[in-house]
């Protein structure tokens, strides 16, 4: 087991892996996924690089902290890396979520199977808002926040989602660490105060299209005006 | 107007403003929205850099590329920052939105209002398979993504949605390209080969996921079994 700590720099454990690393794992998984359904068997390092979009120094130097140093030559076996990195990504059991905020974006979230098919099955769908709890979201019923601590236990759920407006996240982020989610993934456009033991993962969708606007601005002529 | 193409390096522009400062303009837009709500009008860079996160010495240099430096001993003036800053991400203006791909992820986010609230109107969803042409998802009818051309000239869309699986994304992107969309969202678990003048911004949920089953594993005992 690695004794890494999310968020924390452990550099004399000879286990611990850089979080730019563990960010690039999956990409690496979705590249070998690929060459698998091509039926190719073996790739070298140059070759994973350009598919993943990141030079090939990187790729080896990423890959030689899972043990995995290819074949001088003839490069990764394919089938191995994918199993090693699925691995790593602690990919070969599934991990429950449940998702707090049934409001627009919880609700589109819970009818999304893309959870579900990659191994993060959707236990249940919570609110505090009592005009909500009770309500059908195509195959759960929206829970009140309170028995929260309830399914976690029963239903050994690994990940929260919060799905909530900003101002309830924190709240909600405290509340999901006190029933023991250690892994949090934060749709809410702000910044969560945790412990650093807590992974946060943040996907901030408004964010991303002001930053397209922004750039959208720049290629309208009539933007700045 | 500036002269800036995304992902080009143009530092003898004085108008040049860097990517790393662009994406973090939405996180100062999000605290002044907070401070203005509770109140307050003159904000110190100290504390702007608390609520976003950052350091005070890198809020104070990425508001200078806004020619915004505040005034010494009081701070910035929170509501017209919050202007600057809104108008230097465009959202003085509507940005029209089209979705391409109608399964589950784009069926969800047709549903998703977070787009119209933030200045992002969805105005059509596109698939191309014959069995989803013409479905109704919410207020809107599934179409035949040969119109695509047709709708993004009449509604003036800005921003293009990829909700496909990865195989296609590379086709939808070029197809939307073709059309005149210069701003991409990729949902897709792939990156796009295209012209870097094109702004594109990727949200990749399975990967955040496999990030936070990675750090999951190593807090689970059982994990590395």
């Amino acid at each position: 087991m690695h004794k890494l700590r999310y968020g924390e720099i452990v550099s004399d454990d000879p286990e611990f892996i850089p979080e730019v690393t563990v960010i690039r794992l999956p990409v690496y998984r979705r590249c070998l996924v690929e060459l698998t359904e091509q039926g190719i068997t073996t790739v070298s390092s140059a070759r994973l690089a350009a598919m993943a979009g990141v030079n090939a120094a990187k790729v080896r130097k990423d890959l030689s902290y899972l043990g995995s140093y290819g074949t001088r030559g003839v490069g990764y076996d394919v089938e191995f890396l994918l199993f090693e990195v699925s691995r790593e990504l602690g990919m070969t059991t599934d991990r429950p979520v449940v998702i707090v905020g049934a409001g627009n974006l919880g609700s589109a979230l819970v009818g999304y199977s893309g959870f579900n098919d990659r191994g993060f099955p959707v236990r249940a769908i919570f609110d505090n808002d009592p005009t909500r709890i009770g309500i059908s979201l195509g195959d759960f019923e929206v829970m009140d926040l309170a028995l929260l601590g309830e399914v976690v236990e029963r239903d050994e759920v690994a990940i929260g989602v919060i799905a909530t407006p900003p101002g309830s996240a924190q709240a909600v982020a405290d509340a999901l660490v006190e029933v023991g989610i250690r892994s949090i993934l934060n749709f809410a456009p702000c910044i969560l105060d945790l412990d650093r033991s807590i992974a946060v993962r943040r996907v901030d969708l408004a964010s991303e299209l002001q930053v397209l606007s922004f750039y959208q601005r720049q290629a309208d002529p009539l933007g700045s005006q």
